[in-house]
């Protein structure tokens, strides 16, 4: 069983869809087995994170901001790929650290996520962008 | 086949359970297939790492600690989400670093770990607390 | 559905073994299922980046050799798994930072990659190495 997750970004920062996924289980009847998302992307990553202040978001695309600079900043002047834009190829970057694929186990239905946990599209470009995330799930035999 | 492990951590650092899992598959009688883990916290991270020499994790500890310091570390005044102590959101910073979940193939009833590779919940939150890491084991059809 | 795939490496950097997956995929007449990657090293990483412009790769390795200095390097003087020399702590570092296992769906033979998504064995140490990634493949029951 598998779909695609479409995920319009219009900057860098956060894009939850715990949601989407949720229903598409709800909706397949999906019961128990392994959900695995899949970002076909270079320059956006998947992230699992709090979702309950948003202040978090706020300050992870800080962190990032700052441990990637532009590569129009002095700090990175040794960066070569840089003809698509000075937030190019600190978004390769991003997408190396952050996760490129993420696998919840699913039971009776739900993803077993924790309490605080909503699944993010963090996005590392600029520009806006429709961002695909290639979803898959696998029921356990019984 | 899923079950849940309950890691309990007292500080910062690396917890092996490497033993729990393998047990844990032995015990169900696990063949061939793929093993799965999930952490179930936005502040603590799973890692696959070196359990030979303990100077590996005391390094790996040391090394994340400079690169996320505390909220009251004068290079991190721009965060904002602080209210849960100095170690809070630095947790976040980190748990999006490292792993939330991990993938390992099983043959013959045993994960396919590399000689040196442990498995471990890494805590980034300085009191103590249990962490629970769901596990999904999934058969591959004979 | 397992098989081990053999790189070898010499010396930091990126080497891409996209090639080696999808013609296993193919041989083994694999349809609509779930491949896992799994390396079994702890001073060496998977990960999956832009395989259009070779700059990227040159980028990526120089940021992560900033990011992470060897142990020689006067401000990671407090290191003290050294004895394997200045680059093998900072292998384990970044072997903690970058992908251990990946998952990625697999559509009608194929790997659901993005365009310009390759797969790369991300090598961290100095001297040459024979590195082994495990691959699962489960397929979706019909």
């Amino acid at each position: 069983m598998q779909t695609v997750f479409s995920v319009r970004t219009s900057g860098q920062g956060l894009y939850e869809f715990t949601h989407s996924v949720s229903s598409w289980l709800r909706d397949e009847g999906a019961a128990d087995g392994l959900l695995t998302l899949f970002v076909r992307h270079t320059s956006c990553s998947l992230l699992i994170q709090e979702n309950a202040d948003p202040d978090v978001q706020v300050d992870l695309k800080a962190f990032f901001e700052r441990l990637v600079p532009g590569s129009d900043h002095p700090s990175m002047n040794y960066l070569v790929h840089t003809y698509e834009g000075p937030d190019d190829m600190p978004a390769h970057i991003k997408a190396s650290i952050l996760p490129v694929s993420l696998s919840v186990p699913v039971s009776a239905g739900r993803m077993v996520l924790g309490t605080w946990q909503g699944i993010y599209l963090f996005e590392h470009r600029a520009n806006p962008h429709q961002r695909q995330v290639a979803a898959h799930f696998l029921a356990t035999p019984v």
